[in-house]
Formats: C-alpha cells, structure tokens, sequence
C-alpha cells in the first residue's frame, strides 16, 4: 500500500516528522568527513552528506550548505582560507564522524578521537584513517534565492586512495574500500554491490562490466 | 598503501580513467529516475545521481544536470512544462532503469519496459514500480559559471511512500524499501544498516536508535 502526502499535509505535520521524511527523500547519500582550519590555526571536521560531481576536467566538487545549521564553522574557514578536504567515513568510525557534528568548542578531531592527517603540504587537515582523501580549493560560491542554501565549488587539486580500492580503469571499488553511506538525518550503511553495468545503447542487452 | 594523484598526474591522465576516478570521489549517490512529458506529450525517464535535499519547510528538491549530456531532454522538459517526478530504483528494475540512459527517439518507458503511472493529475509520469514517488514543480534554475553545469530546484507537491518503509517518525527504511544507490557512472549497490545514531552531543554517548 502506498501512503499518500499533499503539500497542505506535508506542511501540516510536525516539524521532525517533515524533516525527517523530506531528508529521506532522495535516497542515499553520499558522506565525507569536510576538515578545515580557521585563519587563527583551529582544526574543524565536520560531516556533509551533499557533496557531489561538478565535473572532471578540470576535476571539480561541489557542497551544499544549509543555512543556519552547526556546519557554518566549515563554511566560514573555506571562505577565509579558501581550501578544504574531503574525506570518506568507514566503518570504523562512522560514530566518531556522527559525533563531530555536535557543537563543540574546540577541534573536533580531538574532541572525538580522530586522528589529524597533513599531506604535501596541503594546509587543511585530512582524516588519518580515511581511505579516500581529497584536497580542494575554492573556485566559486553563491546563496540560492529560493531558501539561502551556499553552494560551493571546489577545484580538486590532490587525491589519495588506498590502492586496494582503485581499479584499472580508475574507479573506486566502494565496497573494498568500506565507504559509508548515509540516509535521513542519522542512518548509516554500508553499500552491498548488485552489479556494474556496460554502456547502454538503444538495442543493445547490456552486460555486467 | 594509499596511491596519491595530484593535478597534474589527474589532468594528464586517459580521460576514461579521469572521469571514472572522479565520479566516484563523493561516494556512494543517489539513485533516482526523473519522468517528464514534453510539451508535445512525449514522455521521458532518465537516472539521475545528484537529486539532493534544499529545504523540509517549504519542501524541496534540487538536480545539478552536467551540460552537454544524454540527460539535455529531460532539463528541456522541465524548464518547457516546469514538472517532473523522481522515482527511487530497487533492486527488480535497475537495468531498465541503467538502460534508460540510452539514446532512444521515444519513450524510454516503452523503450526498456517500465510501466508509466498518473496520480492526482500531476501531468508528469511516475515510474509504477517504484516504491517511493515524488511529485516536483519547478521553483529555480540557474547555470554555474564555471562550467556550465544547471541547477534545478523544485518544490515538492506530492509524496508516494510504499508504507512497509515509512517510520512513525517520518524518516524511510531505505533498505526494507530496496532502493538502490549507485557509484561511479555504472555501478549500483543496495544498502545494508550499520546504525541509526542518536542526536550529536559534546559529553553525551550516542545510542542506536
């Protein structure tokens, strides 16, 4: 049976029951650990689940920010210092990544266990135990209209996997690597693979790759 | 041992192995198929993997459409009849769903075989085998300078949810619903439940929830 919601119900429902059933809507999501550093030298990490594929050449990310939330220490250090990292969640600890969005004071590597990572350089701080690590700089940013949400663009500029993910072909093996995903506001998953599909074209049975 | 690439090594790169290794950076994505009509009745479904959350009150939902793709119909669609449809992806119905994204002169619902749906007069078509339909009007739509990708927002009007996978709470059992999530450009997964957390709190021990 299918259960049935108007906008009129949508709007009239308690405020959590509406947040958590739009938060839903999409389906999985993506999660990455975003680390950054305040222009007076604090580490920050905090979780996203909307990063997303801007393009590939050049190699470029996006995040959506909503506004007003616990996030805006992220936003603030990417727009002062202008370079971020992305850092997949494992297993491992996906708990201590859920917990770096409560409001600390201070860094929330430290305030949750995690361990700072710095590579080639690089002046914002990765996730040591991350098996998928990406360094990006700001591009672009701009504030949606329709409701403030902060779009920003990031140009990739490093990337690291752990090699027992990396395929040939240059694809991440997410099962391997252990990537979480995550769906709603709180629920994490790991991901069990169905298939890898060839190139579709009209006519033509398609093949596992 | 992790494998390190920097911008140099990405952009020199076989641009197979660029846009394969960058697709999959963000992590697993969400899976949705968007049905739309044109304006002169031809109806259309597409996947998509970059549908994401923009705001519970009012309820909406945003799509980044990469220029220059197979996906062009359905953005004309919308931005001519300013509706569309997501519709979740399960496990029964992926390849259809893979196979949509061939270049078909008609419909790709008669094309790979999924039945098209019509609920309360929204004039765009749902995917009947879908276990979660939502109905969107379009509310914004603008292009991101640095390169062209197009933002679309929509305003959620309607909600079709199987009720095996609604909670009391409003959140979706993503996994009892069977959606599927997809990684890269090819490859799809369903989900499998670490845990849902506790609220995030400095001092507090997260519970299972």
């Amino acid at each position: 049976m299918m259960k049935h919601f108007d906008k009129a119900t949508i709007l009239e429902a308690e405020s959590f029951f509406r947040r958590d059933l739009i938060n839903c809507l999409s389906g999985y999501k993506s999660l990455n650990l975003i680390g950054t550093k305040s222009k007076w030298g604090q580490t920050n990490l905090s979780p996203f689940s909307q990063v997303f594929h801007i393009g590939a050449t050049p190699p470029m990310a996006g995040i959506l920010f909503r506004p007003h939330t616990v996030e805006r220490h992220t936003l603030e250090n990417i727009l002062e210092t202008e370079v971020f990292t992305l850092n997949h969640v494992t297993a491992e600890f996906f708990r201590e990544a859920h917990q770096t969005a409560a409001r600390y004071e201070g860094s929330e590597f430290q305030a949750v266990g995690l361990e700072e990572d710095y590579l080639e350089d690089f002046p914002a701080p990765f996730v040591k135990l991350s098996p998928v690590k990406v360094a990006c700089r700001l591009v672009e940013h701009q504030t949606l209209q329709v409701n403030r949400t902060v779009l920003v663009i990031g140009e990739i500029e490093h990337i690291w996997v752990d090699e027992k993910g990396l395929r040939a072909d240059g694809s991440l093996d997410l099962n391997v690597l252990g990537t979480v995903t995550v769906s709603g506001l709180d629920e994490y998953h790991i991901g069990q693979k169905l298939a890898r599909l060839s190139y579709p074209k009209p006519g033509k049975d398609l093949q596992e790759i």
